[in-house]
């Protein structure tokens, strides 16, 4: 019988994992594709290392070529993560007409729509499951189950690094900083964190997303992108105050040929699903045309939860090449003509927080900045203000549904008075219920 | 080229969405399978009603040996619903070496494990994916993306009625019969809801997961039921008074070789994002060994979301028929030799609501009966009493984990004493976070 042989960019904690998945569920795989799956060749930085599990020593190698050119791999795996030299190997192994299985949303995110037209002119496959929430089975909803709908909207809890450090904050009180240290201690976020909690990752994961989602080809630098540092203890109060929650989101939304994307901290009411998704965990819901509202949430990262990502891509490219079918998973992806929204065109319902001097007249000039935007105030409360410690006022609004620009200019014009003591804090609420 | 020809058996709403979807999305749907989809013959009662979308007369037929006998049907999407004559049609349809479709629960439930063998020695695909969860992947997550893990446990709202009622109660106050009873009036529940709220529908759901998660064979009747009737708005608040929601669900779990499955309403942390499921929505929370957990929500029911995963399940047997690859899909459901345990069994954490006369030693004999077989009070609050109108007691404990048949022969001494002035309530916890 055939065997499918797979060769293995790396076999660090990830590489390890699917190591080890593909050999204690042998049969089950074999089952499935049709053929064994055979570990053929494993690029390593050092093939004298032990490993867990055991390779053996013939297997590996420090050579790419030796992976890259062996003509009797059938499927590359790469999970060395970061572009360089994952790009190049990746490219490689198409042109060489072998379907690739990727873990790397850096890599997806800065080059993805060109690598899936280059395996479509190849004829192979290039699936990413692992490249997006971790164990989440989000890309195979989105590509398989979706093949009959339409994604209007997207909205996903994407970066668990910011999910926790939101969660400790509105939980237990903790300032930004104090959360963070606790995240970097637990090993949930890099002695660097600015990728997670500055929002650049999930705005990685979301490009990765829209193009499956709304065919979209966005550069992951053009999305409109906030990070969690601004967020305040006292926000989270007059959030629940007000019957919402704060969480970092990523956002998707298609209308009229433009495609809106935009990763930033957002009020969800708090009985929403999403809004209940706490600690390290990621969740993503998907509204489709006729398939209404679809949320998948689990383990956004982890070795094993990503391995059996891996693994369940392995899975479906291994057996549409042995069947000859291979390249047809990745065809069904369609870029259209997509136009990115500027941000000034989101339309949301806003939390303000002013933070102004006591005196009279204030909110009276705030209200009236507003008004002539055309921003219309649902509710609001003040605290604070009436001792004589000089401390600002807190006034916080929660606005009907605004256009930003609209907003932003009115933001701009109450900042140029002098009634504000600090920056205003402004936060979306979520497209959602 | 050559087309993948489909004949349709029943063109309710679900087929008639089924239709749609396949025309609306023709060039995606072929690019993703190799070929065109055509739909060629279409079962009916009644070929002179009009349907929307229209289908040519030619296609329709009142004689199902027209779909099932007809060489050149490549696919059979059964879409009747009902045990017979369902049953027989897919019978049919497999042996004549035709893979299926179906979104028959109720076939699935009383004879999956016999269909899927019986496509196993055809050699044919048999999909199912709207069976479960109407829209909601998990059929295609328990089969594709787990392929390398194993299920632990699963944990679903499974029934939108069920869950519409019990979110009424909770959120509204209303009992039982209204909360029914707006159910109906909004087409959410059946004129004969019995299959619905007394649990049967979910069990018919469990027994169809099971056989996935955990290769189970198990009779749906042997599955241990409860439905919602017997819990009351006051259930409701003292479970929010211990920080619980009430919600009903279907368990499985896996342990030793034994399966436990069960059916009931329980308690779940009110911060757990199951918890936060309401209305008509469903959710299946998977476990996997190398996963952890893994929740998908959406729409359990409803034509279209139905339909998308008939189409879905359509896209993934065509192409496996055209490849060659017919029967792989179906092969990897591996049955294993299963007991199920007794509810007898069941080690949970309890409420329990007794209904007591008001007076001295009442609360001593409980406590000690509990106490006697080992059944041990986290925490309890008490009701009423103190009043001359007779009215019972209402003491509410919460148990730690415990044996259920230790607690059941506690509450038989303490129903066998005559301090009990109604029934005793017990609801158990959930088995999760």
């Amino acid at each position: 019988m055939k065997t499918v042989r797979l060769g293995l960019l790396g076999c660090g904690t990830v590489g390890g994992g699917v190591v080890r998945l593909i050999r204690e569920n042998a049969a089950n795989l074999a089952s499935r594709v049709g053929a064994p799956l055979e570990i053929a060749r494993v690029l390593v930085r050092d093939p004298s290392k032990e490993r867990v599990p055991e390779l053996s020593r013939d297997k590996l190698t420090t050579d790419p070529s030796a992976v890259l050119d062996d003509p009797s791999i059938d499927v590359v795996i790469e999970v060395l993560g970061g572009v360089e030299p994952a790009r190049g190997y990746v490219e490689r192994a198409i042109d060489a007409r072998r379907s690739v299985v990727t873990a790397n949303k850096m890599l997806l995110a800065l080059h993805g729509p060109e690598l899936v037209e280059r395996a479509v002119r190849a004829g192979v496959d290039l699936a990413f499951e692992a490249s997006v929430g971790g164990g989440i089975p989000v890309i195979r909803t989105l590509r398989e189950a979706l093949t009959s709908d339409h994604v209007t909207r997207l909205c996903g809890i994407v970066n668990g690094t910011s999910n926790y450090i939101l969660t400790r904050m509105r939980q237990d009180g903790l300032s930004f900083e104090a959360a963070l240290a606790e995240a970097q201690a637990k090993g949930y976020a890099e002695a660097d964190p600015a990728l997670d909690v500055d929002g650049g990752d999930a705005a990685h994961k979301l490009v990765v997303l829209a193009m499956l989602a709304f065919g979209a080809r966005v550069p992951h630098d053009a999305v409109y992108t906030e990070g969690i540092r601004d967020v305040e203890p006292i926000d989270h109060e007059f959030a629940a105050r007000f019957g919402y929650t704060v969480k970092h989101l990523a956002i998707g939304q298609k209308h009229d040929g433009h495609v809106e994307l935009r990763v930033h901290p957002a009020l969800l009411p708090q009985q929403a699903t999403l809004a209940n998704v706490g600690g390290v965990l990621n969740a993503i819901l998907l509204e489709g045309r006729a398939l209404g509202p679809c949320l998948l949430s689990g383990r956004g990262a982890g070795d094993l939860p990503t391995a059996v990502s891996v693994v369940a891509d392995v899975v479906d490219v291994a057996g549409a090449r042995l069947n000859g079918a291979a390249g047809l998973m990745t065809r069904s992806v369609r870029f259209e003509d997509t136009r990115l929204a500027p941000i000034d065109d989101a339309q949301c319902a806003y939390y303000l927080r002013f933070q102004v001097f006591d005196r009279p007249g204030v909110l009276a000039n705030i209200a009236g900045a507003l008004a002539e935007e055309n921003v219309s105030i649902l509710e609001m409360v003040q605290r604070g203000g009436g001792d004589s410690r000089g401390e600002p006022v807190q006034v916080v609004m929660m606005t009907h549904i605004a256009r930003e620009g609209d907003l932003r200019r009115a933001l701009t014009s109450i900042a140029d008075g002098d009634d504000v003591a600090k920056p205003t804090r402004l936060l979306r609420v979520a497209p959602i219920a």
